[in-house]
């Protein structure tokens, strides 16, 4: 693992975690884990059980005892990493955003392509966006006319604390766009399909900051429904509100990963009077991941996100396919963010060549 | 109408208001309004329109021009103007609780026999609620298990406010239990029938006080289900804050007056991967008064529950028929808290004779 | 009245009501309800009251005996009635939206400049959204980032029902935009003042309907935050959820028309552990109009929007003074609505001359 | 560890985690799991990483090379199992309730005053209950007047499935009120002290089972406030509803289970308009454990109640002191079951000898 940061102790804890809860035919040594900073090298390797530390990950990525390389720093660094280590054979596991640009995005994949490998899109394989996903494909919303997005924090409303890398062009690439439309892009086009066109405001708040704080836009999806989204990271009074939202012809759904373990359903064709927004608890019995964890009525929590996602690409890399959060859904992410730049920048409507994703089912 | 406080004023707007969203074969004229004080009567009969003023309501309840009666003064009034204008002859509106006795409600019901009568338990004829009996009686819970109730408000916690007439047993009866607990003792018997027997605390928590600010008690139910009631004073943080909550063997069912216009249900024969609490807008199409009032989805308000009790009245006195809110209910839970004292002050259970209440369907 | 509509009945409620809530110098007389149906007619004059009924209203509006013309009927009729009205020197109440065009609008507004008027701006006028605005220009929001607005009902969903002068551009002048929208800008310019530039999407779902099913759009407001905007008639699942968030660099404030009796409020400069989305009940005390309902935590219903906004009508007009919904905010929500279908048609951002509106305080 | 069921599943969890979250000088290695069923036994240890499996824990309890014996087995043999640990020396983590009876638990608490010892109420250790305790422990509630408790699940609505050894006397004790009530009771005594006398109903609504279906109670606590519980297994709609509720003189807290990351909270002293109830997500920062886990807004699920009851216990045991779910808390929980089942036989209230509990802070 590459990486030493928060979203690196939430992969570390995945990787303990997913043989108690999966079960996988792999088993998971934690053999190196790099990063710059001596202490915190220390510190994350002796909590979570790495059993070797690194400063330099070019000396590890090619090493013939490492099978897997995981990708857990700024994402400036996701292709230098990602493209050395599928040149030397290795399983890649990339933090979300694939890249900075498309063209990067683009390039990585073209190197990726004979080695599997997992995006860390992980808010697709929550119970909950899972089942909403199930009940699409059943046929229960019908038609769909609108979707509707958020993601919704509040790290930038402070700009003497906000000065992580998170908020420099350099090292992310994007601001809000890159670390929380992202995932709102990967969610819309798993649930709903392609986006054929969009128009964006790219906005900063704070002087002198040279990425996004947020990014809002409009967009039409090839399934011939309309959407929102925004992003924002001064969104002040939440936390980590991810909303989504759904009307179609049969039925409503929404969804809030501020709320993760909950889905919100209205069937629009029960009877008139007994309709009403319904807020299933997706914790079992016949939900997804429910034999995974814990007995209905008892929630999981943020890095269940994690587990679930790499418990799936372990069981699917022994059948030789593709899991959800792969390579090819991060690049068509990368593809509409690509869009929503061009379109903020331009002050006009972009459109996409459109390509049916989510494809695994 | 005797009264000019805060209840006066509802019954003066249901009085102007029933013939706009009820087709009745009765027109109500405001004749005379009743009171003490000289100024409050000269302007409630200025605001609502009523045609005379009176401080002396003797004088008025057997007036041949008079038809009937409205009673809303404190409890300790009910009895003799109730009794005065039955023996005349007239209708009967009456605020509740009924009495401020079981004996004094007895006495009152054998001499309101004779004439048509109405107690003001309002909250009955929420359309929320009204729908919630609908779905009971159609089978749609199942065999009761648990019936909870809670009706909470602050009005206590500052003593030195809290010094109307009802803190103040000579006038008032009863505290909590008369105010509060009268209305969830009434929706009890309307959705869940009779009470066989209970155990209660009665308790003040106001040096000098003579009524109880808080009434709980546990409860049997004819039916097998059994039930926790609350009432207080000094539930801080709610301002009327009445519910209800049912758990059958099919269905759980939860109302809270401060979201009066809508109804939660759990319909536990669905498929257990798509049970959840909906939340359902009681506004239409297909609810009741859904077409007294406005469109689906244009909430009504307070006053409202005032309406459609009078609408209903008028609507049944035409058929020589009682109506939801009648005396023998009224009567009913005046047993009910009758059995409540008694508990409270031998600190054991108490039986009930039961009777199935709510017969009006 | 000319009108014999749902809204009608709404207006006419609230000609009843007002002087039993506002202590006001006026009393309204219900002298004439003009329609083209004589049962409708006849039905709506029995059950509100009014003296008389015509068919006609151009013999109506110049009547001597007529002091206020109140236009309840499709919006293509605002524009005639109410210019005749206004030369006949009548007090015009007009529904909303004014017109079906901006240069419509401004045409009526040359002509009503010498008479007071009302435009039916309603959903300003709740005192939970009036409490917004007080918390606003008490500086309790601090600098405004992003203002949401959404206006989700289900009414086209179906096309076989969705039949009336709504759903044509002849009658309507617009669909989604001009019933739904109208409002949320209404709201918008109130309380966060003037729209600068705005891009939208105009989309209709049924075939052959000739307004917009629903419009989106994001737009930059003068005090420099971004803001998107929904409004549609297939947001299946939703009856009348009209939305509104702001998000401030100290506090978030929510109000949702379904729950209208509350505000949602969240103070970010409290701790940061005792920050929470607090949800007032504005019922009092100290809250806009709690004096004039009921006590606190009884709540108001729909209707009560057109009464507040003819209260505050009737308070100024004796002080020479307009009041909230008045016929310039009613033309800015025009400007921005032609802003928004000229942006649909082109596909392009539109800027627009802001002009500060809201002003009565 | 004795037991493979679903709660030993949570306890491996726990010993795995542990130390990813918490600074703890001890390591723990996980040597036996003990069980009767030789294919479970092989899977659990498996999946957790069990060094050894054993069918006979009389043979493990006193092995030399054992520190820590775990109990997670059906509640009578809790203390066979508890006081042969603890007369071996060992330090002893036990399962709620910690007996079947209260001389029982008297019994094993005496054998066990010589070793450190954890009895798993785990619900008192989430996030947003010692967040509570932390507001109460300020005064931010003034006086308590009413405390408010439900245990509701729907396990026993189904008697045909509800057949495991927790629907049988022999070897549960108790039904609902050992299994649900237990928890509630000791929440109770944790935040609002002892209880001094209660009156109770103990129900079974399954025809042949021996232990009780449902348990409700009134009760009196030393602090003056006065409350109602409420554990059922007939609950229906809810899978796993633990809630609490606290009135006093400045503030109210409510709590549920089924979104244990959220504590809401109305501060009473507050401007009387803009008080509300506020929802806090009590995941940081500066909350209790929120260096622990994930960045605030990132929510923990069910097992985090295992880690932090036992991260407790280990960072304690280095000092010499007792955590918070301690041996003189489980046998107090076992004196009121006790006293609830006296009252329920008998009919009749039943005075509890108060003895402060809670005492850690």
């Amino acid at each position: 693992m590459i990486g030493t940061g928060s979203i690196a102790k939430a992969h570390s804890n995945a990787f303990r975690q997913v043989g108690h809860f999966f079960n996988s035919p792999y088993e998971l040594g934690l053999k190196v884990i790099c990063g710059r900073n001596q202490e915190k090298l220390a510190s994350a390797a002796a909590q979570w059980g790495w059993a070797e530390t690194a400063t330099d990950w070019q000396g590890v990525v090619g090493r013939p005892d490492i099978d897997v390389v995981d990708i857990a720093v700024p994402n400036a660094l996701h292709a230098p990493i990602a493209i050395a280590a599928a040149r030397a054979g290795k399983i890649v596991w990339c933090e979300k955003p694939l890249a900075t640009s498309l063209a990067e995005g683009e390039g990585m994949a073209k190197a990726m392509r004979n080695v599997p490998s997992l995006i860390w899109y992980n808010y697709r394989r929550i119970p909950a966006v899972v089942f909403a996903k199930r009940l699409i494909s059943e046929g229960r919303i019908g038609q769909t006319y609108h979707y509707r997005a958020t993601y919704l924090n509040q790290s930038g409303n402070d700009p003497s604390k906000a000065t992580t890398w998170r908020y420099r062009r350099s090292e992310a690439g994007m601001g809000a766009a890159g670390d929380l439309l992202s995932h709102s892009i990967d969610s819309a086009l798993y649930l709903n399909g392609s986006i054929t066109e969009l128009t964006a405001i790219s906005h900063t708040f704070a002087a002198g900051r040279d990425v996004d704080d947020a990014t809002l836009l409009l967009a039409r999806f090839a399934n011939g429904s309309i959407g929102t989204f925004e992003a924002t990271r001064y969104g002040v009074g939440c936390r980590n509100r991810k909303t989504l939202e759904i009307n179609g012809s049969k039925a409503m759904l929404r969804f809030n990963l501020e709320e993760m373990n909950q889905l919100e359903f209205l069937d629009a064709t029960e009877p008139a009077n007994q309709q009403g927004v319904r807020n299933m608890s997706v914790t079992g019995p016949d939900h997804p991941y429910s034999n995974n964890f814990w007995k209905p009525g008892h929630i999981i929590g943020y890095e269940h996100t994690f587990i679930t996602t790499l418990g799936d690409f372990l069981s699917t890399l022994d059948r030789q396919q593709t899991s959800h959060a792969d390579l090819d859904a991060a690049v068509e992410v990368q593809r509409v963010l690509d869009a929503v730049e061009r379109s903020a920048a331009s002050r006009s409507w972009v459109k996409l060549q459109g390509r049916q994703s989510g494809r695994p089912s």
